[in-house]
């Protein structure tokens, strides 16, 4: 399904078409502990659908006691939670593999924190009533195009104890606002702790189902394959523990090179994990590694921020910063490549001239 | 100042760079009268400036008879406007020229439609008392970099006649809400018809000044070269007419080539053009074309949306739409390709299988 660049390849007009139609997160905008709506991360498969909330409904089926047929009144109507939830595209990192996936191709932006509003799903499929014999609940939004061959709506599923857990939400307000269209309006799917095409958007069905979702995003797209044909791969669930650093100085233009006046500099980033709260982040100047302080975390399933005062002495440096969880996983220092170019975690690297 | 890539070039790390943090606007928003602020297009030369409202000032000074020094809540007490102004990069279009200018790489997504509100400049300018051998006001943001060779902040002018036009606003509101850091928060110049370029972002100071600004921006970028030595060109202004669609049918993903149903299509879109309402809009079907449905346009300085119905037979067919405005000017079928990739307003080319 995916195809791969040859070395040293250009990117190519189809990555231009999806680099110019999703965005990355200008990383200037990791001195938000909340991400403005305009400068969240986007990676969406197909168009944007334009949904009505007057005719939209939201039905929840298949392997359930009650067939339900939600409006958006009704879904705004139930016990409401607001959390924050730093999301990442499973594809972040991308572009900089070698060989290079063809597809969406991600620098270090993908990623995003934002305060999210909806109803626990847990409530909604309690009064459907799940079959005890269900494993999974699919979810399938009204985004529909053509992936791998096949003509499709983009659809993932969770199984059951995870669509159980008190944190996945039905969300209809992102920072206090009814959605935009591009994050899935009128309601979508949020999944905290999971990398981002889990939280399908546009959501039009959830189905309770007794084997496990063959469909194509669920089942062949978000692997870890080592190689194209006989591996399949684990599937991509949790987000990898990243930390990011907002580029110091001031860059040029359109290179973006980064300058930064010598003196005293405060190195400020951001770190995540789906899996555990962050323990560590560590600075690397010119190859020597130092501990950032770490500030609260925003929220239990957002990111933390971090710093580290450096005395920036004249010439040319390398900054890298790489973050650690609370289960001791760490960020790489070389790229374990995998064919889709997916939960690519290797440490941030910023060249600047200091003067 | 511009470098020219070799011919098929694919697109280079920096493009990359510059087209994963800017942003255009995917076309099915052509939907929206007015663009979702996350939708809208965006355009950043150097790093978002993160400012605060409570320290920020607006300085006017130079050729003036008072200075002044305004705080946001001084501007937000004076008189207000609202208007719709579509906003079209002047770089749109620069990505399909062969040769390729190295800078963002815009397909045809760099622009959007919003609701903005401000004060007007002119009165501003009365109220300094703009002295009578003034040519000509600059306008000074707090967005800061090296281009060209130059450590400078980003800065433009507007002859004074420019500048006093009632429709040029001091802006900071967009779609009803302050504005996102992204778009100039607190305060941006607002100048309808022009390309973006002209509509300073994070605006710092306005200077009158009694000779023309040879500031980067202003002096050697945006300007119609077409040789890169010894042209340097008509500056670039007014808004080019353009037509875009909505892509019909449906994408695949990652190529995003386009799938239609046979039968009835409303192939629909918008059309705007900076120096006079647009009077036409004709859609290409296979080398022919037909006059679409103009509707009203959104307003005085912003798109208006057209129709055109289309008798889908299976197929492959090549969609195309051009716009002409009330002074006669129409959009090209082939490009005048210029240095810097400028006011490129090809018309638009999207082939369908229709099935």
């Amino acid at each position: 399904m995916v195809e791969i660049a040859g070395a040293g390849q250009g990117i190519t007009p189809m990555e231009l078409a999806q680099a110019t139609r999703n965005r990355g997160m200008p990383l200037e905008a990791l001195e938000h502990d909340l991400t403005p709506t305009g400068l969240h991360y986007l990676l969406v498969h197909f168009d944007i659908p334009a949904l009505d909330p007057a005719s939209w409904r939201l039905r929840v089926g298949g392997n359930v006691t009650t067939e339900l047929e939600l409006t958006l009144d009704q879904i705004r109507e139930r016990p409401a939670a607001t959390i924050p939830v730093t999301l990442e595209c499973a594809g972040n990192g991308r572009a900089r593999l070698e060989p290079r996936p063809m597809t969406q191709p991600w620098l270090n932006e993908a990623v995003a924190t934002a305060s999210w509003t909806g109803t626990p799903l847990r409530s909604v499929l309690e009064e459907a009533g799940v079959a005890p014999n269900t494993v999974e609940i699919v979810f399938t939004g009204a985004d529909h195009g053509i992936e791998g061959g096949e003509e499709l709506d983009y659809a993932r599923s969770l199984p059951l104890t995870d669509a159980l857990r008190a944190e996945v939400l039905l969300a209809y307000e992102m920072n206090g606002r009814p959605l935009e269209p591009q994050h899935g309006f009128p309601l979508r799917l949020l999944v905290p702790g999971w990398y981002g095409m889990t939280s399908v958007k546009w959501l039009a069905r959830i189905t309770a189902v007794t084997e496990p979702f063959r469909g194509l995003h669920q089942a062949v797209a978000y692997h870890y394959q080592r190689t194209e044909d006989d591996d399949p791969g684990e599937p991509v669930t949790r987000i990898r523990p990243r930390a990011l650093m907002i580029p110091p100085g001031f860059p040029d233009f359109p290179e973006r090179r980064r300058y930064v006046d010598c003196g005293p500099v405060s190195i400020r980033g951001r770190a995540w994990s789906g899996s555990a709260p962050i323990s560590r982040v560590e600075v690397g100047i010119d190859g020597d590694w130092f501990d950032a302080a770490l500030a609260e975390p925003v929220g239990e399933w957002a990111w933390r921020g971090w710093t580290y005062e450096w005395e920036a002495a004249p010439g040319h440096h390398v900054l890298l910063c790489r973050a650690t969880d609370e289960t001791g996983e760490v960020q790489p220092l070389e790229q374990p490549w995998n064919v889709q170019g997916v939960g690519n975690n290797l440490a941030q690297e910023v060249p600047v001239t200091v003067r």
